[in-house]
């Protein structure tokens, strides 16, 4: 095999309670990508469809995740990479993220897997240092893994994926304003009360077990963020009017998107989580932001190989 | 039925990472209690074996949970109570929690259950009220469902229950000095890092990841507390050596069993439990402490009812 084709999933990283450490993958929103092995070493960006996004390797994600991984490896040959892009960048749905796993991805298969999926994480995560500045796991373990995904550790790095409920879908909304990551993370505080932090506690460990235990009540009730939330939706108009519309709808519940501007929530059921797209809408429409809408349920596969 | 003899369990709450939300039941630890259905209304302790407690019943951590229970419902007969006390109160594991959630339990029993062993919860946490001067949930919780338990919320209470790993045992080893609830609470900290409360519903997450998926060593990685461990346990002479050696002795974790001073260790496998045991008893015979001991496979039932 010398060329791969791949579509890399949108990603959904933080989800109400698991700031910093839980993460789940969209299964019908995402990238494609192909990688192709060459005769000339090392990685060249050769094609950017659907974004102004730099070509040089060393300026792109994609880039930097492959050379990390490359760096691991010794190849006698190089390898190409043409990026098709569907996920705004900014959108706080894991764009950055799909370029970097989908990257490592694509040469591991070309490689012959020498490494696990949860190895390449560590790969993809340089990506998301040059996108952010830090090197977060959020997006990318799940767009590799799959599922949802529980950063246990970051050093060293350890995640697990948990397959999601059968029945659930997320819906998201894209305003179209900018937030950037690193205004996110600066208005964040550095210190919590530990009051604050136990409530934090008590429903991640809750929604965990409502993932095993496919208890779609105890997930919604366990959508809760009392830290970052009350900060970061300040920079999202009407934040709280759509996250309202959408429990009004019918979603378990709703939340910021990593670090925003867009907004998810997640339902039992395809229609539901349709209602709930039309509830998001319907506010953006009254407002006058344009926006995107995606309905998804979770995939449980991660990045997924496409027949060419 | 008109008297019930109860097995009521001792407990071991926080659990590391799970500080005020996660508890677990004992299984062959606990205090002996008989209930009495009797003419005279009111609750009547009667006699208390083992320990000089109060029987005075609103200075009697059972007799208040008792009347909190007797608040909700009509009665036209009241009750008696007799304990016979092995948990050493001040232990750690529980003490004035298996006579609170004793007395609720045995109850409930004669009066034919009108209310789930969740309800009871919320009676017997007015025991602890008594007690510690703070009415949680982390002991009286485990010692009511069994298992492991999770406290996702406190108003309104909501606590999520989970079988045990059928090979987890617990060793308790527990130093004969004191350390009040008080002081234990007054030494923390009421804020903390954004940064180190991250890392505890990482390992949170993961734990309850690991009792699902019965992932052991999982759950030895998970069992890491960086925020109240490192205060509290300065008041717990040899602290750190008796985490070190239970570990080298096989013990998946170890930490601080509620407010101290007792120490727990999670094992798999009772021949594991034992080495640990006998671990951590040399620490404490070379520093020249009294101790006592204990090692119990994780109880997924609660409060047993005893044969008579």
């Amino acid at each position: 095999m010398n060329e791969i084709k791949l579509f890399c999933t949108a990603t959904i990283a933080n989800i109400s309670c698991g700031f910093d450490v839980l993460g789940l993958a969209l299964d019908n929103v995402g990238d494609e990508m192909v990688v192709r092995k060459v005769a000339k070493k090392g990685v060249t960006i050769t094609k950017i469809v659907g974004q102004d996004l730099p070509l040089e390797t060393h300026k792109n994600v994609a880039g930097v995740a492959a050379l990390a991984l490359l760096s691991k490896v010794d190849t006698e040959f190089g390898f190409e990479i043409e990026i098709y892009k569907n996920i705004k960048p900014g959108s706080g749905i894991g764009s950055s993220a799909a370029s970097s796993a989908g990257a490592v991805y694509g040469i591991n298969e070309l490689l012959g897997k020498p490494f696990s999926n949860h190895d390449l994480i560590e790969f993809a995560m340089q990506g998301e240092r040059l996108a952010s500045g830090v090197a977060h796991a959020d997006n990318v373990a799940p767009a590799l893994l799959g599922g949802f995904t529980l950063v246990r550790s970051t050093d060293p790095l350890e995640v697990i994926k948990i397959a999601p409920p059968s029945e659930m879908y997320a819906t998201v909304i894209h305003p179209q304003i900018e937030v950037k990551t690193s205004d996110a993370r600066e208005i964040l505080k550095n210190t919590i009360p530990l009051k604050t932090a136990i409530a934090q506690w008590g429903n991640l460990g809750a929604l965990i077990s409502g993932l095993y235990t496919e208890d779609y009540e105890l997930i919604g009730r366990s959508l809760e963020d009392k830290i970052v939330e009350p900060i970061r939706s300040i920079l999202i108009p009407a934040f709280d009017a759509v996250k309202e519309v959408s429990i009004e709808a019918g979603a378990l519940g709703a939340g910021i998107s990593g670090s925003g501007p867009s907004i998810f929530a997640l339902s039992k059921g395809i229609e539901t989580a349709q209602k709930v797209g039309e509830a998001m809408k319907n506010v953006y429409q009254k407002v006058g932001i344009d926006y995107d809408v995606h309905i998804s349920k979770i995939n449980n596969e991660g990045i997924k190989i496409m027949d060419n």
